[in-house]
């Protein structure tokens, strides 16, 4: 089916002014604008692990595809310049199954005004898998990253958390505009998108930072879905979902004080953004207790 | 595995001038220098349509992987630059398996002193699956398309032809070097590589050029893979087989007369280069008769 769908792709996909050659050759060309960076991440989605395909709507799946990525773009607060799709279509329903999953693609392509600029069609014996890499550019004000967390800086977080599972982790809308926004307008010391659990992910963004952070339990916003898995499954409490459960895909952010309270007060963005612990010296993970002390919190998170 | 696969990648993979930031964030983060494009193809390979897994070493499945990708940037005439690789591993043998892996794309990117910057390791209940996204720079004089051949250009071709099934397919050396050796030197006016047969890729560049190609039938030079596959099966003769074999990944390129004579007497390569036709304004394939006309050719390759 490679050269039909390609020239059905070829008319659906919109044009960009730095897309230079799309579709059609044997590699796409794009012009990165002269003194930015080109930021480069890329997720593999396979059913039955990341979706279950015979439960959901193909255009969920490949809108999926593209978001996770567009995370990764907005931890990094990198403006997207374009996605390359490949996919392994189980070879049954090939053509049927890969135009929904495009039309997911393209509405959420569309919606950040991306074009997918390349990728490869396959059919193949075996399930579903997509794997897309998304291309950004770092903004004038460089690239936020893991590394740069310093003790003293406040951690404040977009959204709620937990709970996911039951819809949020196809729906989200990650948060490019709300990173560029805030990189722009404030003073922002290092970033990380929530994929695989709060807990997990801060762990990460603290150890890479060469520190550790405390948490204020009860300031972290718990998601209504997270509060009604708890109350059907006492197993794990809604604050532990929210902690541990990941595919939130909201926003984990390094700030200066000065920088935190303005952002705080100012609320600029179309989410909730609030103050959820601070980073400290003592590497690890903590809970900040009522009397001022630290306790050790166990890391919890999606460990693939 | 992924945190500790990604320690242990981490380790492993090389550091490039342009790369400034390699895996262990959200993204990696690359320099293109200025003035030039940023080049991007991508390629799924699955196990039981690309490579038989149970037949072949990871290490030759990782390399291939690699190499169909800068395979891609020399039909481009552009400099590899990084490479991005995700995987979808059986989980019954995801490590042991992973490391075969990317000993083979490690040791191809070495070669061609590119990083691995990036990418998303999985493990799943399905076969192996690998997608990897090279990117890479043009040069100063540009990117090499597939839409610039004009009638009278000759059709030059790198190497040998047919019967990459037997080896081949994991062995070649992708045509980087040899492309940007001949797109400096030369004026090449269009390229392709060639990996879904011969007369498949030529029909292809000649269609994006608006025009169409003539072949010398005896002049194409044929692999003694071909030759021995054709004794053993007559089913198919040897030049069927360098016409629609495909995975030979070499080089066709359009070369304006004057270029294609300095070419083929400098013979620049340590690859033999030669001439198997020409480019004509009657849309399609030809070949050129013993008397100089010209007949129609079927289009043979591998559609997939």
């Amino acid at each position: 089916m490679e050269q039909a769908f390609v020239n059905w792709l070829r008319q659906q996909t919109r044009t960009h002014p730095q897309l230079r050659l799309g579709l059609g050759d044997d590699a796409a060309l794009l012009a990165v604008t002269p003194g930015r960076e080109l930021v480069v991440t890329s997720d593999l989605l396979t059913d039955e692990v990341d979706f279950v395909l015979e439960k959901v709507a193909p255009q969920r799946v490949g809108r999926k595809a593209l978001a996770v990525n567009l995370s990764d773009l907005a931890a990094m607060a990198a403006e997207p310049l374009a996605a390359i799709v490949s996919v392994a279509l189980p070879e049954s329903r090939a053509e049927r199954l890969a135009h929904g999953i495009y039309e997911g693609i393209f509405d959420l392509a569309d919606e950040f005004q991306i074009p997918v600029a390349g990728g490869d069609t396959n059919t193949w014996p075996g399930k579903l898998v997509i794997s897309v890499t998304a291309l950004g550019q770092t903004t004038r004000k460089g690239s936020l990253r893991r590394s740069g967390a310093r003790p003293g800086d406040l951690v404040l977080a977009t959204g709620q958390f937990g709970g996911s599972i039951l819809g949020h982790h196809f729906d989200f809308t990650p948060r490019v505009h709300e990173a560029l926004l805030l990189h722009r307008q404030y003073d922002l010391h290092a970033g990380i998108d929530v994929s695989d659990g709060l807990s997990l992910d801060l762990s990460r963004l603290a150890h890479e930072s060469g520190c550790g952070a405390a948490l204020q339990l009860d300031e972290i916003p718990v998601s209504d879905a997270a509060r009604q898995l708890a109350s059907a499954d006492t197993s794990a409490t809604a604050i532990d979902r929210a902690l541990g459960d990941g595919e939130d895909f909201e926003l984990l952010l390094a700030v200066p004080p000065d920088s935190a309270e303005q952002i705080l007060r100012d609320q600029p963005l179309d989410v909730p953004i609030c103050c959820i612990g601070q980073f400290v010296q003592q590497h690890g993970l903590w809970t900040i207790e009522p009397d001022g002390t630290h306790r050790p919190l166990a890391v919890q998170g999606w460990l693939h």
